[in-house]
């Protein structure tokens, strides 16, 4: 086998085959396909596209070029989650406790990442005490006595993933959807997911702007897993305003602790409700959506979500106390009130916008190396939609330096007041099969 | 700049800027841009497309890549004349005395060449004594007074080309008619070429199988000479079947002699005609292509061309007396007759497959370190069109050994003889602007 006859082939728009698919990818990740002949590859891949059966040869090859994490000591089906990302997305916080309440084992793996705020597990760590330091072993362990767990990833997964992400990056052809789909579903296979469930963001917070291409690259996921026999369903969801009212990561788990009360922001809530309902049916907990959505319904108002939440926290060492104190998480130094500067309904909040601001603002961060500040970010009082009266708090910042005044007028740019506008849709589409 | 913004935008089928390509091609040279990201952009120009201009600004970025040959010390316009090459073209030995002969200067650089026979340079060092090590100023003096000079390529030109060359090669984006095009023209530009006259070649024996892609190439050849202000002039001439009928490199010389005297074969003859017509008309020595080709045919007919190959031959070292003895040129120890297995009308000879005959027996080289042998090749007795008697000779082999009888059982899935068929159409089409 020759990689430019593959290359041609694939340049030729033909499907290549799983032992074509097989050594491109081994051959890549040992340094034997040089980076210019993968360069020329996924060019063509990104004009020409690839099929189910090759969107998945793609995947098992990229989870087999590293460590496949085994969870088979773990009873039960391993369901994972998987967000395209977004701003002010606490879902993970929220939904690992409420369907390990219902019974679903949660085993995940969980990244730090660069954005507009931390990774989960920043947002964890900023519950004091939090770690995020489990042995395999003892991850194992804490699954199958309580059903819950998230550690820092282990192992050297998807390597033939990274380097090629790298390669796409200076190459131009990271916004391929066989690309993206197959990139995203071996990291989550690799991390011993036995079924999965990805919510799919549009808008302008996300990196699906369009909801044609959201739901190109969540058809192509899901048919992806469910061609290499890992259970998968998607939801299409909406990122043109942020997700819930804060961003943040301290803010954050205070979101997730009122949403896990039965008290969270609307549009958060029917969120997680909708894609824990698929995780309870995939890991077979429920028979039908309709029936995980009462159970999980159930849950947040007496109290199963919240006692799992605080039980969790114990276990990786932190201070449940936060949840009946939320003041003993970290907090900003400075508050600053941005008042409405007119009345009417709020008809825009620029997802993206907001999330830059919030970075600014010290709550995310660009370069690994850079530290995030977990007390800082902004809340939203008022959500797209809601009616507002010139002179009261729209939002408010909090900060770690008085001088903002720079951040509040960029917030102006960020939001529009206007004439009533229709309820904006969270949950485009719900894709099961 | 970015090399992955300028990779994007190409990708997204928009024209590159003069100044992103000369940044480009200047960087890719210097190292400065690496292959990995060069390869991507050639599979996305492969895919996308160049317009007039973006191939005009790419030829003049390889260009000035390198070195340039000055000919200005030459008087008068400099004509050069290519061919992409075919079986059997023996069109520059005979082209380059008979524009002389007419008063254009001919000064040509020339090279080796891969292939199933020889390059020019390898063809007339066949003539005993023939040198092409000039100086540059030998070469001028002798264009100046003679009009006639052909030495190898000196100095290093084009190295952008060469290196993007040798990458489009393992990265799968060689037929790409932009990028052919302007590395076609590239090299005679930097060769000092004032006007240029193109002969596409299409059918079995070249690399441009249709006749589509030849027009194609050639009209893109063509509007790339005109936009960068070198007057070009091209023709499509067939390749299905070899071009007059001798095939290797001494046997080529004995078919160039034998042309410049006016008994050369009708295709090759009428080659010769119309693309020195377009030289002729290009280097101001006639009004139009008619006046050219009646100054042409009289060379050929009382003695003047022939005379200036002769007069080539001496000022380069060799021995004249070939053209009034032939065998003075190398001569195969073995000549085997192949006669025809039927009678009837030649209605196949597939040009490539008898190149390779020809290059089994010793006529051409597929790496430049290989010796090739001047006196083995293939001539044929009968072309296309042409009725045959089973029995007569149909061609011969030249070789330098006895043993031929797997070639000549070759030579039988090359050529067909049936019912009598149309005459073949040598030249296709004259684009002259």
């Amino acid at each position: 086998m020759r990689m430019v006859d593959l290359i041609i082939k694939k340049r030729d728009g033909k499907a290549l085959s799983t032992e074509e698919i097989q050594y491109i990818i081994e051959g890549y990740t040992k340094g034997e396909i040089p980076d210019y002949q993968m360069s020329a590859l996924t060019m063509a891949i990104y004009m020409k596209g690839m099929n189910t059966r090759e969107q998945g040869d793609l995947t098992m090859a990229m989870v087999h070029s590293g460590d496949v994490i085994d969870l088979s000591a773990i009873e039960g089906i391993k369901v994972d989650k998987h967000s395209t990302g977004g701003v002010g997305d606490t879902t993970t916080l929220i939904l690992a406790p409420l369907v390990a309440s219902a019974g679903a084992k949660v085993a995940k793996m969980s990244g730090r990442g660069l954005g507009h705020t931390g990774g989960t597990l920043d947002k964890l760590e900023s519950i004091p005490g939090f770690h995020i330091e489990l042995t395999e072993e003892q991850f194992i362990d804490q699954v199958n006595t309580h059903n819950i767990a998230v550690m820092g990833q282990s192992g050297d997964l998807t390597p033939a993933d990274k380097k090629l992400y790298a390669l796409r990056d200076v190459t131009g052809t990271v916004e391929s959807i066989p690309l993206i789909a197959s990139s995203i579903m071996s990291k989550k296979i690799a991390a011993g997911a036995d079924a999965i469930v990805l919510d799919v963001k549009t808008g302008a917070g996300a990196f699906m702007k369009t909801k044609e291409d959201a739901e190109a690259l969540a058809h192509a996921m899901v048919n992806i897993g469910n061609a290499v026999g890992r259970k998968t369903m998607a939801i299409i969801s909406d990122m043109s305003q942020p997700l819930g009212k804060a961003i943040g990561n301290a803010l954050e788990v205070e979101e997730a602790i009122l949403t896990l009360q039965g008290k969270g922001p609307k549009d958060l809530t029917d969120l997680v409700l909708t894609l824990g309902s698929q995780m309870l049916v995939l890991a077979q907990k429920a028979d039908s959506l309709e029936e995980a959505r009462e159970i999980l319904e159930a849950s947040l108002h007496n109290g199963k979500a919240i006692e799992k939440f605080k039980e969790w926290i114990r276990l990786q060492g932190g201070d449940d106390s936060v949840v009946e104190d939320m003041s003993r998480l970290p907090q900003a130094p400075y508050t600053i009130d941005v008042p409405a500067w007119d009345s009417g309904y709020v008809t825009k909040e620029i997802a993206d916008h907001l999330g830059q601001i919030a970075m600014k603002l010290g709550a995310g961060r660009a370069t690994k190396e850079e530290e995030i500040d977990p007390s800082v970010g902004i809340y939203l009082h008022k959500k797209v939609g809601d009616p507002v009266t010139k002179g009261e708090p729209l939002l408010t910042l909090y900060a770690h330096d008085q001088e903002v005044s720079e951040l509040v007028d960029e917030v102006k740019e960020c939001i529009t007041i206007g004439s009533r506008i229709e309820d904006p849709i969270l949950i485009h589409e719900v894709i099961v099969d």
